[in-house]
């Protein structure tokens, strides 16, 4: 996507060949950064503090991070210990595990002196596909957002609630639940969409409002407590959400308060559509809720909100009295029950086992 | 309630017998001020810009605002303008019109002469019935968390969720929805509170917090996204939330996001207990998502925080980019069939008209 008339990816190789460049997403969307990753403590790093965020962003950053680890020695070793590294860095993100895992596997098949640029070729390979993959789930999203528009009878725009951050920032480029957004902007479609806040880390208020004001799509910032309100008036035409995990039964598994807008879609009666990219699916687990481990993050990013002031620092500032203490579950499992259908870079499909095997066949006898 | 060892109403007249002290609770939990008001303009700035909220202590401070707005004249007209400068300040909270109202009515039936001692006697017994009131809602719900602690073998604490502010800040004394709590705790049950931030204005963080913190009791505070996952995993018994305005059927409106956590409460399985004075019952309608007005309030709430940092001072932070628009909706409407049970100064009874007039008989035939 462009930043001031400009083409990025979320994540690319820098111009030696060998160092890689990310944004800085903390700094959004008070400031744009770009940070020069060099070894694989500064792709650990990235991961781990969320410079980057999203479960495919997060896998193309292990993916180079595992690049950057080789410079350091690539026997079957190192190979082990940097894939150790790189998965501990985040619980929750399937893409994590399988990136490293494909690059983990490609290399212990080749001999040593051919890993390092192997090793590349696959992280660039990996980015290409997100790219690609993205694209598509934009297009088959799309279809979704204009025939909800022909049902308006093709006059209003049409109201999308997401929660999050599913966009480019959140992949390579296009994204998940927003690159249906994009697709339907650039035919012409007029959309609005509502953005959740998303607490504690307020990835909705920082990063999916500065895209949208990028891309100059009509957008209005809600609290987390504002969406049910909003459906319960007929403000909302579909929600569009991305997951971090999907499992084979089609449980969701997103940002925490995903399923909180699960739940008021369907009291309203208003789609429910979860974005992914097949790399999302973790095909050996049925129930979400049972299986899924929840990333607990640190207390201090509910006690604390990060914002600039008027002054203009950018700083953190505390809400609660001192002595409170809080407790921080990163995600939440939205049943398949609750899902009307997932959108996949191979089409849509029912949240269920028989869904994804429609678009998955190769899955089906596993 | 006691701050520091020290007992406290949140509103007190003044020794001087004239002015009305209050605590600004847009400084908590970071400084405890006491504020004085002197005039009608005070009171209706205090209410307005919300250094008073809650539907029981709106009303309490526009009783005594009424007072303040007597000493510049109390001739009929000066009594209409006091009633209209204080019902605008917010439209969505019944108690604001319903304490307006008694002062108004029971001094137009009076001489001029009598008007400003009448209405300070009136505003004394509104805060004292309103007090007694919460003192009865915390006898009642008390029974609830009593018997969740012995169905649960009298071991582990009673596990509570709370949405925004319904303690003792809320109203004159005890509060609402935290008056079982509070009693729970005199009776040595053991009970843990989730703390709902409640965005935008955080009163959970900021209010809530502080008031459980003051008191010792346990809690977490939490991001309004993570009740539904604490409630999916068996970790919330009971919720207890209170009510602006409680229709004739049973709806109920309260803070934005207290529908969400309904939801998530039906979902699970878990009991949705609201707690109200009958003050908040407006019995001239049923409907609640069709005829409560939902106050929207400035957007700068939702583009902006609200809190202190590390170097002490009080001070906003935005948290948008600088280009991005807000909506605000104050409220929203759980359904009454979302809510377990009612819990009021009377007793605790289904959330119906049936239930209401078991409790409030003298309602049966309007």
């Amino acid at each position: 996507m462009k930043v001031e008339g400009r083409a990025y990816r979320s994540i690319r190789l820098a111009a030696d060949g060998r160092r890689v460049e990310i944004i800085d997403q903390t700094r959004l969307p008070h400031e744009f950064r770009l940070v020069c990753l060099e070894t694989l403590a500064d792709g650990a790093h990235a991961i781990r503090d969320m410079l980057v965020r999203g479960a495919p962003l997060i896998g193309a950053t292990a993916a180079y991070g595992f690049c950057l680890g080789l410079h350091e020695g690539a026997a079957d070793l190192d190979i082990e210990r940097i894939g150790n590294t790189l998965t501990a860095c985040r619980p929750t993100a399937v893409n994590l595990r399988w990136a490293v895992e494909r690059i983990r596997s490609l290399l212990l098949a080749l001999p040593e002196k051919d890993r390092l640029a192997a090793a590349y070729l696959e992280a660039a390979r990996i980015c290409d596909e997100d790219v690609r993959d993205n694209e598509a789930i934009g297009t088959h999203g799309f279809e979704i957002i204009r025939k909800t528009w022909e049902r308006k009878g093709k006059k209003d725009p049409v109201q999308i609630l997401t929660h999050c951050n599913a966009g480019w920032l959140a992949t390579v480029d296009w994204g998940t639940a927003l690159a249906p957004v994009y697709k339907a902007h650039e035919a012409g479609i007029p959309v609005h969409i509502w953005v959740d806040e998303t607490r504690p880390r307020s990835q909705g208020a920082g990063l999916t409002a500065w895209e949208l004001t990028a891309q100059g799509i009509d957008h209005h910032l809600i609290v987390d407590n504002a969406g049910g309100h909003l459906m319960q008036h007929g403000q909302v035409d579909l929600c569009i959400v991305g997951t971090d995990r999907t499992t084979a039964g089609g449980d969701v598994c997103n940002k925490i308060g995903t399923y909180l807008k699960a739940l008021a879609a369907r009291d309203n009666k208003v789609p429910f559509y979860v974005a992914l990219p097949g790399s999302t699916i973790d095909w050996d687990i049925e129930n979400g809720l049972r299986e899924i481990p929840i990333e607990e993050r640190a207390q201090e990013e509910v006690l604390r909100v990060h914002g600039k002031t008027e002054q203009g620092a950018i700083t953190w500032v505390s809400i609660a009295p001192a002595a409170t203490p809080a407790v921080n579950p990163a995600f939440d499992v939205p049943p398949a029950r609750l899902v009307t259908g997932l959108i996949t870079e191979r089409g849509v499909c029912t949240a269920s086992r028989a869904g994804l095997v429609t678009l998955y066949p190769e899955r089906r006898n596993r």
